[in-house]
């Protein structure tokens, strides 16, 4: 069972030089819940999750959907068996109480609470590498400087965040810095959907020569939509999942975090920040 | 249209008085993006998101999933006509290019980006009417020194996110500022789920007696899962959105945001902050 942190080696930088540190990851991984009642067996939701706790997670989930109204509605929860007989770490099975049969329709809009990658992170990633090739080691070569500029400039072009103080954002520059688009949203996802849809209509896809700073973490998702249109360098306020770096290292994504304060830390792809030799 | 931001009055707590000051919220409705191809119109998305730019979240979110793969595949995109014959705000009709039959079963475990509350915000509202009443003009009151004292309460027991500076976390603590449980996830709404799932297992439901503090934003969904624990009590560090002050003053919930620093804002259900008169 993985952990919910994922030991990983970083490498900081401040000025124009860095070094390599150990550090931690939260751990993203997915979590399938499945119910079984009346002699079925049905997968009701996909999430990504940090592992641990994942009884109370699928109670949670359950309860707040509306699927089961008291504790003693689940008789066992299980972990299935894959083919060689070890428990499958991203699958929890829930078993209801004899007679109860979920109304599953309540779920028809949100059947699934995330949008996932298979039951396993790297099961998701080697799906991924069907459908998109690892990028080249191409890409822009950009410098500390520019790098350290991007939080500012995102945060000058978020009319709606400056007005509320509750809006993600994502934005579109040039290697040398040069701000192309900026997105708001209160979905993470939909401030990058929006950012790629625009660059789609404008006709800039493929993103290969660009960079994309996104307000907040950066998560197995935000990884799979730029590798979709093909961005190679991208940069974060936040930290990254565990799942996020994996992508990144397999497709030969760059991926920065911690972006902000004139510093950040460097997770895959280092060969696209121009630091000192 | 609805637009990016939401006019709504706010509360400004310091010390233990505060004034009443006009504020924007960020908006917050849902958008059901509909595929029309080969004469037939199929919903695949429900995301909740800030409305502006729906065109190009329904091109980059059709692009990321892989069902359109350049700008041309998608030929128009239009708002249905309601009953009285005006444009559906939150719905997006996006018309494919013929001949292109797009490949639904990709979609399959994430068929719908976020849990949805219909296909307008106060229909969502509307219908968890129908499953939950208006709490009662009951539940904790609450001191602000308490309030102060659980964004610091909330981060000293996040664990991972010490480790990592990469998690959410949700809080359930008593009256009087002493904590019960914490739990925490890369997904917001994981938090949460974990937290009431415990308190479920623990035989605590329901919590209407508690505050629940969360470390990020508030949402609608998280505003409906804890309407589901009959929680009367919820703060948050940063913003909440429009939809969810809809929601808490729909059922009567005090929602606190923007807790940091000795200070907060309320959105609604003032009655149960113990101020100075």
């Amino acid at each position: 069972m993985p952990g919910p942190t994922t030991p990983h080696e970083v490498f900081i930088v401040q000025e124009n030089t860095g070094q390599a540190v150990p550090d931690s990851l939260a751990t993203e991984e997915p979590l399938e819940i499945r119910l079984a009642s009346g002699g079925e067996v049905r997968p009701v939701a996909v999430t990504m999750r940090t592992p641990g706790h994942d009884e109370e997670l699928a109670l949670g989930f359950l309860f707040g959907e509306g699927i089961i109204e008291r504790r003693q509605d689940v008789v066992a929860m299980h972990r299935p068996l894959d083919r060689v007989g070890r428990p499958e770490e991203n699958i929890l099975v829930v078993e209801m109480i004899g007679g109860l049969e979920p109304d599953l329709k309540t779920l028809d809009r949100h059947f699934f609470t995330s949008s996932a990658c298979g039951v396993c992170g790297k099961a998701g990633i080697e799906a991924l590498l069907l459908k998109k090739e690892p990028v080249p080691h191409r890409g822009p070569r950009v410098r500390p400087e520019v790098l350290y500029s991007l939080p500012d400039s995102l945060h000058s072009e978020q009319s709606v965040f400056k007005s509320t103080g509750g809006l993600h954002a994502a934005g579109l520059y040039s290697a040398d810095g040069e701000q192309i688009a900026v997105r708001e949203d209160v979905g993470r996802h939909n401030a990058l959907d929006k950012l790629i849809g625009s660059s789609l209509d404008a006709g800039r896809l493929p993103l290969d020569e660009a960079v994309v700073m996104v307000s907040g973490r950066s998560s197995y998702e935000i990884l799979q939509k730029c590798l979709m249109a093909d961005v190679t360098f991208v940069c974060a306020v936040s930290a990254p999942s565990s799942l996020a770096v994996s992508l990144a290292r397999q497709f030969n994504i760059t991926l920065i975090g911690f972006l902000r304060d004139r510093r950040f830390n460097i997770y895959s792809g280092r060969e696209r920040v121009l630091l000192d030799a």
